[in-house]
């Protein structure tokens, strides 16, 4: 089983990278599962439920999210009838929303696990003791794990990915917006990368207005994040082979679509 | 100009990876100036001189270091008379070491730069108005300056590439010792990397015992942080092409050398 | 010459509490000077013009901010116009408003200044460092020195008030909105207090609706950080008697009222 | 039931105070039940099994801890026969140590707890749903709960008070090691207070070398934190009334025992 998954898109100019390239990297590495994190799929903050469900038409089969996932209203009216999304794992008990999601393909079904890191976020509950949790309910109906960590230090996603090694098909790493390249198949045959990296503006940083932020740090003055709608655009993901059966991963690939590396298909 | 820039050297694994593949890579890739960031070379915490002597027998023309500067007490003692050793600029007016260093090669000159994030680490000066003094000292004597911004959070590493886009040479990120994959020239002509990576044990956690810093998430339990002299190895480094007269980069490229990525010459 | 320093005065309780007792305690205790942090005076998030000039009117003859000052954009079109606030110094060179103010009473002056702290809070200027240059612009013009140290961790906020104990008048810290307990004439007779406290809503948290701040800790989700206008208030100050010749300090005591420490006139 | 608390012990200093005033405290205000924070009478760091069963020999009835409960590795080996020591309750499970321990005292016992906050703190289980679990257990043998908060921030503090008001007879917070002027009695009969205070030497920062922590906060450099052995001393603690039948509290008085602040008999 092939999955794809794409990095966290950001604003518009995310989203267009999606809709135009989600199918075109569909057709080139025939995935059977596309996974998206949609946390900052709206204005760079949070998600609506119109573009849950263009994320869907555009090509992907679930959406994960991250510490951005409250960041717009509408979101609770609608996590609790959307089915192909699941927010991070270690919440408190009775926050809205999914823990874990099943999709099927083939027969077969993936599970798709979200959680948060703590070191230098929020308090959340520890994403170690829970993903052990959720692995036990996910071993009940597959052995295809896929987990996107969402956490800012290295540490604490090495730490993760190590962790869990063997125990799931693949853990990859979002939330800094910038991919790594540390992609590997760890001895317990579990694919890891520590962030997949962001999908929204090639020549800002982030994905937020370069002149925003500068000015934050030069200044330290109130300074409006949004997310430039002009300008060069990219797209981060990576793509993970997995045993349907053991739930082994054998190859993961980094992709980046930008002007620096254009899209072949 | 060639620069080959080693990241983060770990304890004496990092160290037996310089000794055997500094001299491969200059065969290789012939630079005309070599750097090596050597703030965890002894045991994983700050360096000694005889550590820092070593790393320049071994082929490194200049030592950069970071907030693990301090770490083993023998810095203090030699630190004055390290002429190839640059130490973050941006700490307190009166603290030891240089906060520039001019390295020579084929009668061209090339300022080496070292400086610390904010974000997520210890308080220190602004490094985006120290940077500025410094380039200011620097371009009296050459155009060719080389900045390791040693920093935690992508948002701040990124930002700081920008600022200096065109003003120097290259900024390469260290510290977070996870290779990026968003090695490129900016619009201005500067090199750019948020994290070179590090360069030691391949199948621990940032070069620690992966048992400690499991331990350690885990339970929350004290433990000894210690670099494992067992097991396999890694290097991380970049290789940047500078124009020897005006300084602006025309490339970068990144280097992994480890049991999946294995040198060739 | 007698002191009268009003803690972090929050929304439109905290102002009623000034506008009814800052009166009364001048009738009472006879201050030479009155000064009010004003961060938080308009909603819990900064200060309009409108509020700054009714503070003077209540009797306020400076104003102390901290790391809200910007909140309300109104700050920005007459704080260069504000000759009785003082902002915090140890911000970027090119910030607008004023880093240090004097006030005159009885033919002496008073010199007033603000700092913010660095631990656990957003980086800037060493406070430190700074503080001792500011001290040495006001020296040249009275020996009368008022410091807001506006920090939260009682480390940073004992060693700053340790270090400048003897050169300055008083070091009052604000910022945390609790009163701390540890008033004292250091032995170099400067007055310290780690924290004044602040001046608002009684039955709240900080000053901030008590059910956001604990749903926000109970559920993470978002929340409006409101100030409640009903209910009980409370105001928090510390009056200083300090030599008008030498600037030393020779008492500090601490001031609440509520309705657990009722006001006596 | 009269309940005496002693705020955090740091190393000789600390325990020469809790050994001298102790009995005298007892001798004064008759307590039913005396409580010592222990996490830093070992040198600052930590306790051992020597000074455990030293503070109880001195008149205490039970030790809480804190985020230094594991500084001293002797602790390893007495904390699981120590009845009488009560170490953070939101810690993993299987963790050393007792989450709760109860007191008898004229035939009523009282449920002594301690838990850790989490802003500006590392990351542990959620204090507030931890609490509700402890005081579920606590209830089912007495309506008598001391809660010792050892946490850094005010509005963590302030909000977890307010959560267990009505639920337990006292939260008195610890950790700061500044006696905080907020102590009282919460509308639903809970006594209350942001942080006790520390005992040990007076004219240090926090009770650590006041030269070592300017030096920390001056150069960044490394220092050695020790308690001053030499010097004058202090101690911080609060008197609580708890009703011995329903277990609310009628008041809470707070006590400082310094130069400042003599002892009388
Ligand atoms: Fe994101
Ligand atoms: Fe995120
Ligand atoms: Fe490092
Ligand atoms: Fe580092
Ligand atoms: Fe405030
Ligand atoms: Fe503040
Ligand atoms: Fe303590
Ligand atoms: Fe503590």
């Amino acid at each position: 089983m092939r999955i794809l998954f794409i990095g966290d898109v950001v604003g518009s100019p995310g989203r267009d990278m999606v809709q135009e390239y989600l199918p075109k990297l569909k057709a080139k590495y025939q995935p059977h599962i596309s996974i998206v994190n949609g946390e900052n799929a709206a204005s760079g903050k949070g998600i609506t439920e119109k573009i849950y469900k263009n994320l869907l038409e555009w090509g992907a089969n679930a959406i994960t999210m991250g510490n951005h996932t409250w960041d717009k209203k509408d979101i609770f009216q609608f996590i609790d009838d959307a089915p192909y999304m699941v927010r991070p794992g270690n919440l408190p008990e009775g926050t809205p929303g999914n823990e874990i999601v099943f999709i099927k393909s083939n027969g077969k079904e993936i599970a798709v696990i979200n959680l948060l890191g703590r070191t230098f976020m929020n308090p959340v509950d520890d994403p170690f003791r829970k993903v052990e949790e959720l692995i036990e309910i996910a071993k009940r109906r597959t052995n295809i794990i896929f987990v996107d960590f969402h956490a800012e230090a290295t540490s604490e996603k090495l730490a993760f990915g190590w962790y869990i090694d063997g125990k799931v098909s693949a853990v990859v790493g979002t939330h800094t917006h910038v991919q790594t390249a540390d992609d590997r198949i760890l001895p317990n045959q579990t694919a890891y990368i520590s962030d997949v990296g962001m999908t929204g503006p090639y020549d800002e940083i982030l994905g937020t207005s370069k002149d925003a932020v500068l000015k934050k740090f030069l200044t330290g003055l109130p300074v409006r994040f949004e997310v430039p709608k002009d300008g060069r655009k990219q797209l981060s993901a990576v793509i993970i082979d997995v045993d349907s059966t053991t739930g082994n991963a054998s190859n993961i690939e980094r992709i980046q679509i930008n002007d620096d590396h254009p899209f072949f298909s």
